[in-house]
């Protein structure tokens, strides 16, 4: 029986000599991996000049990996281009937001909307892909490399501030159509021309938000353009393999369901150590998972993820396999760990678990970044974990189908809306989500994270934590169904152009809402709300309507409302306070939660349940295999 | 009987469709608001190209809220230049410390010193002032918004550089001059001529500190003359009605007292609540006044504007209503607050109360900033309050004559010393001023605010916080009366080149201390001076004289002198060492000093007594209205 | 007896009236002062236009100190260059790291880079040194003034740019060597020419840390060689007298041991309050020594510098008598201590402790760093302790050698690498090294900081805080003897092009160590590893090999080994943990280790020991003077 799940590894032939290739090959067979990825920052050696082509190098390490029996993963090496290429072209480079050139010296210094350089992509995507694309060693291609790292999506540079209006142009048709969208009377902000609109930066105070939002908008566009001009290519030469691309944890830069539309497959890259380190997680979890990773932080992007993903597929393209270079701090995982969370991804439902790397590299940027080699050649601890875990997987076979409990709706936009106008300091329609996902899986639950433009079919318990802009959709699938909803802060607040309605909600909102927040105030941490057994901080709305008070403080601020299977949160959902009003809402739906111990996930999938303990490092998988 | 005070709005009807003007207009007249504010951002819709007037939206504008008995305050539209200008003359805009362009896309992206736009301005002044000039409903003119709003007095541009010299060379009259008063013989700074001095930006290191004070110096002037040459326009075309400027809260970017020498009325913009959160208040203040603001932030801005206005006329121009969208966290007032504020200023002595805004604009930057009425046009929670104090306020008539406590010194140029070379990280003239001021409210007691050339006559208690450059006419006024005498450290510490006199101290000021400080060490606040019921921080000077120590701390230190009425403190003038300093001072000066209970700020006028109670929200009449 | 300790000042006549000169130079001769440091800042005054001298001052103040007794060191003026000099070479300013000029109208602006500087130095260099070279009053000549100051030292112009590849080509021969020493192939940044190599600044995301680190070692080069070309001419116009230059404390922006063997004796200024203010020491600390600065402030430095220093003559230049203007907060020493930390200066070596500054100016950036006198020429609080230690070191005579107990290796490099890849935020070989320092002089031990090409022989006891690249003589010095030798993380742990060797170490170090460290992460500071009276932090390596566990915490870390005299630290050598594995290193060593009490410090030298009390500021000799 084998599973249905890939293990891979990341590889760079090139960094190691030719004689080593093979012994690493037959390595990773041994193991138990199945999968390579390679090629994708690989371009100073594929055209160490201009025009000057060297495949001799790549056409023996694909041979020297398909003989030993791995199928490649090949990338498309446009995330570095090489010094010859930003010196023939040095207007290529993105500028920042203060208007500083971003140059060659790491990685990603292009700008999305530099036509020389979408000509080049193309120039080098097509030259590998009709090198490999019908090389029977080669079953999926990645593009790029992670869009958007070190916070590349916005450029302000002379070509977007070309490009931008044109997009405008397109989006609205005329300038007085913007004008009126985006309340541009307001301040005299008002053009007379889209050639006279430039890019949201350099200015005195912050721009009209609705300006912002287009230039997210706009930005997002740029990825997935560059991004679906390779993915031509490669389907037009390296037909029936997958196409897939590696986005980040916790990065909301571009949107991912317009990326994953042209993808078959979409990846993640999965660092829960840096990640916790990185992130807005409290110091006691900071202490407390330091060599483990917050238990919620892959499985949110497993979850989230394959809801983006065309079909479905989703894999993991790189898998922390040890301390990275990249966090404030950098520690080794707990023992037990590089399985659990391969076991979790399993679980979740992924296609493919590839580690990141092979083997160390001892020099560059991520020399302190580890492989399951160390720099000498020898097996990092990691390397045992993979082999274990690799016939484990055999052993189980296919995963089969989650069964349906909860849907959690994330929308990109509705973040971008929240992070350029929080109104109080911090509140992200993201982290919203993470907070309520969190709840959920304290509980037990199984959670799809969907765009609220999905059919929400079959679930019992639908949470919607920020969603600003409501498509009608969403309110036809909230209605139609017999699922508890549980409605968060913002719902319906904004039209698509960041304006406020006109009846400050949508008609359809205020319909399912039986009424309407009139107003809303944000609150500093240091204030507290606290009702019995629960406390709510961040955010006030004042509801006038139909509902119920179901959470009132102890001086009598109602933070919560009951009508009928639906709830609605007015203070920010975060804290026990939503652990509290999810855990009614998941028991009224029926579902089967219980408050499981610090650190312990569940996820129940076809006949087997995994409970994943993120405090030891083990897994209890029952049936056992 | 009717009210002195007058109640307006802010009111800008090119946001809303002309059919609802009228009952806008009716409404605001119906809770009782007589003035109305409008027009200060709307050059886009009064010139929409260049030279192309379109009147006929304001001309009905006027007439319909003249037909409703409102009277005018009609603002110059200079602090929105619209973007056909900007693309004109793209150099006038003005450049950050680091050189970086501040274009359009908000408001205030103009530089002072660029002539081109002072020609724009004076332009645009009279073409409004010619078509409303001798309107029978303009009864008063506003320039521009709030000079400074941003950080946008300091300019780094070309224009700034060529018109910095010039001020200098009026100032100095010789660069030899010059070279001695800032002592540039120190690290060789010395200039052959004006035109080699440059802006006191992108150094290595700090700039001389005398260069820096001429800067804030002549940046201020900018400000001042910008303003005058349109207060000029404004006589000429509009005789008879006042011309008001808004001042802005805790912002010292340029001298309030020479601005105001050219207006008829200074007005300021009050928000509380999001002062509270942006500014150096207690987190347990930040906390317990999270929806009320600190007691003393309106109030200190009353007594310091009334202080700088010619003739003691002053006016709040925008007062906050609702949460504002601009501070950290935006809570909404108590219930209660928007009355207290009106009554207290009205107790302060204020002609006009101007709520910002009538309806809240659904789009743009300040899309969350509450207006009276709500984005659909339905009464937000203020507008019951206004038409509350409306009514109240024409049951108390005219205020009174406050009675004359204490008075506080204050000066704008000695705040850029401290805030150019602090000594001790945060020691500010404005925050120790403000330190005092509230220890003299907490005993109750009304407070004037006043430049060190004011008379001071009449006051039983006088206190200057800090204040490192004295005129000899203040030794004057504090030699001339029996008053109690409050001195901070830096008194007299410093010219008006920022050199320190030849004898620390001038003359007259060892003459009054009969002593001197010789030397002076700031504290971290990590450090505590301990005394019996007090703590002091962060300053230490060195007094050597004739007063006698009266405050001691338990290991030996001396934080206050005491020489006859004068106390001198030689620790900094906050926390509970200057609550204590100054209830002695105000006992001996035989004021009717009190300890007022918690959020309690008390203020006495004509016959009578006002009580104001920021934790309830109330307000306390006596005789009652 | 005289001491050979001589007490100097800084002395600026250009300040001051002529008239007044021969009184300070008396009154300094009073006091038993015999050094006057004059001239560094002067170059304005001295070519007060382009090629016009005005040498009469300076002749007249020079006889005038010589004529009193005093000996005169006499400073190059290249560290204030005039604004004429910048108007004629506008690009000799430096850039920052963001790309923006660094201009007159402070101190260093200029680029070490810039041939047309270089040639300006030289130039008023020589005319200097022609005219005093000679002068019987002139003893001894400071280069510049604190070279990196306001971080100079590393500048991102283009005559840098320029300068930069021929220094790479230098170094490395071929690009290719380059490419392969760099590991360039990682992520493509492969050069096809030394010209294609750029600035590492204004990257995507961090460089390549071998770029950097050549950048840092080709920038302090750039010091090396500017200050050469002084010390030759110097040398050249007058022979006889020590060239010096004053480095500054806890800065690490050029290689102190490359500079010094330019010159005969290293000077460096030191600051102790300030210091605490600004660094890495705990608040607790920062509260108890406000003003004393942490005990081992000072010592460590004069330990450093003796070892850096050719032949170990090393002073005091600038020794701060009060309080100074530049750290975030500026108390007054204790009274006592400008005595203790002159005697401090003398028990530990120095030739000479020279005060900043015989009197206060009253203008300009440092109007508030106290002197001698102050500004109105009265005798401020240190003059009587100079006066007192004065006599003392008269009756004191010669210091005597000291004896020897502790190495402690430090390399200038080591801390580029830790700096630039901490792997763990702010884990640098410098504050290692200072808290090794910390913990053997708490027990009373004198150290040497001595480089790692030293011979260390005669110690007891050796500790190698934190070494990534180890020469060969080292682990040959450590072979050697019989020393106990304490060796701290990453240890031998990379070549001298930030790569990681082939075997994780070179063969020596693992020979050394009998195994070797195979993997490292680092910890934030939330993390406590306790064992047994003893905390350890943020750093965990993973050795294997023969050595034995000695530290070992509760839950089974081990932070230290043990394998015969050598002892391996496996977390960061902070805190408790290095308290107590130094404490058994130097009992192991024989040595006489006692645990001081809080804020006493010891050094014997010649037949004395001397006790420093931080807590009161007094000092014991035994046998007293």
């Amino acid at each position: 029986m084998e599973s249905t799940m890939h293990l891979g590894v990341c590889y760079y032939p090139e960094h190691w000599p030719e004689t080593r290739w093979a012994e690493d090959a037959r390595l990773m067979r041994e193991v138990g991996l199945t999968r390579v990825r390679i090629g994708e920052f690989a371009w100073s050696r594929i055209e160490p000049a201009p025009g000057r082509f060297d495949w001799g190098w790549l056409d023996r390490a694909v041979e020297t990996l398909h003989a030993a029996g791995l199928s490649i993963i090949m990338g498309t090496p446009t995330a570095t281009p090489p010094k010859w290429l930003v010196d023939r072209m040095p207007d290529m480079v993105p500028l920042d937001r203060d208007g500083r050139s971003r140059g060659f010296g790491s990685r990603r210094h292009y700008c999305f909307s530099h036509a020389g350089y979408r000509e080049e992509a193309a120039r080098i995507t097509r030259a590998v892909a009709e090198r490999y694309g019908a090389h029977p060693g080669v079953v999926a291609w990645q593009t790029d490399n992670e869009y958007g790292c070190h916070d590349t999506v916005q450029s302000f540079s002379p070509a977007a501030r070309d490009a931008f209006p044109r997009w405008l142009a397109d989006r609205y048709g005329t300038v007085g159509a913007l004008n009126e969208a985006w309340g541009n009377v307001f301040w005299s902000m008002e053009y007379r021309g889209f050639d006279e609109i430039e890019l949201p930066n350099l200015t005195v105070t912050e721009v009209n938000p609705a300006h912002w939002l287009a230039f997210r908008r706009f930005s997002s566009d740029q990825v997935v353009s560059f991004n679906r001009a390779q993915v031509e290519i490669l389907r037009e030469l390296s037909p029936g393999r997958d196409v897939t691309h590696n986005a980040m944890g916790f990065y909301t830069g571009y949107d991912h369901h317009d990326l994953a539309a042209d993808l078959d497959v979409l990846g993640w890259d999965s660092y829960p150590l840096g990640f916790l380190e990185m992130f807005r997680f409290s110091e006691e979890d900071k202490r407390r998972y330091a060599r483990q990773g917050h238990p919620d932080i892959a499985a949110f992007h497993h979850d989230l993820y394959r809801g983006c993903a065309k079909g479905g597929r989703w894999s993991v393209l790189e898998q922390q396999p040890g301390p990275v270079n990249w966090a404030r701090y950098n520690p080794a995982p707990l023992p037990g760990m590089v399985r659990l969370w391969t076991l979790e991804a399993y679980a979740h439902g992924a296609e493919l678990v590839s580690y990141f790397r092979w083997r160390q590299f001892p020099k560059a940027q991520e020399q302190m970044h580890a492989g399951l080699l160390r720099p000498d050649g020898e097996p990092a601890p990691a390397l045992a974990e993979v082999r274990q875990v690799a016939a484990e997987l055999d052993q189980l076979g296919q995963a089969g189908e989650a069964v349906k409990h909860a849907a959690l709706v994330f929308d990109y936009a509705g973040e971008w809306m929240t992070q350029s106008q929080p109104q109080g300091e911090g509140r992200s329609a993201l982290w919203a989500a993470m907070a309520c996902y969190s709840a959920l899986r304290r509980l037990g639950l199984n959670v799809d994270i969907l765009p609220p433009t999905a059919a929400l079919v079959g679930y019992s318990l639908i949470v919607v934590p920020c969603l600003p802009t409501v498509p009608a959709t969403l309110i036809g699938a909230l209605d139609a169904g017999e699922a508890q909803i549980v409605i968060g802060p913002r719902f319906g607040s904004r039209d698509t152009d960041f304006a406020i309605p006109d009846a400050l909600v949508d008609p359809d909102v205020e319909r399912l809402l039986r009424g309407k927040v009139v107003r809303s105030e944000s609150l500093a941490d240091r204030i507290a709300m606290e009702g019995d057994g629960w406390q709510a901080r961040g955010w006030l709305d004042h509801y006038e309507g139909d509902a119920e008070p179901e959470f009132v403080t102890s001086d009598g601020w109602v933070t919560g409302y009951r009508l009928g299977r639906l709830r609605l949160c007015t203070a920010w959902p975060e804290g026990t306070f939503i652990e509290r009003l999810v855990e009614r809402a998941a028991n009224d739906a029926g579902l089967p939660a219980v408050a499981l111990a610090e650190g312990i996930r569940r996820r129940s999938c076809g006949n087997r349940n995994f409970a994943f303990d993120y405090t030891s490092g083990t897994v209890c998988i029952d049936p056992p295999v």
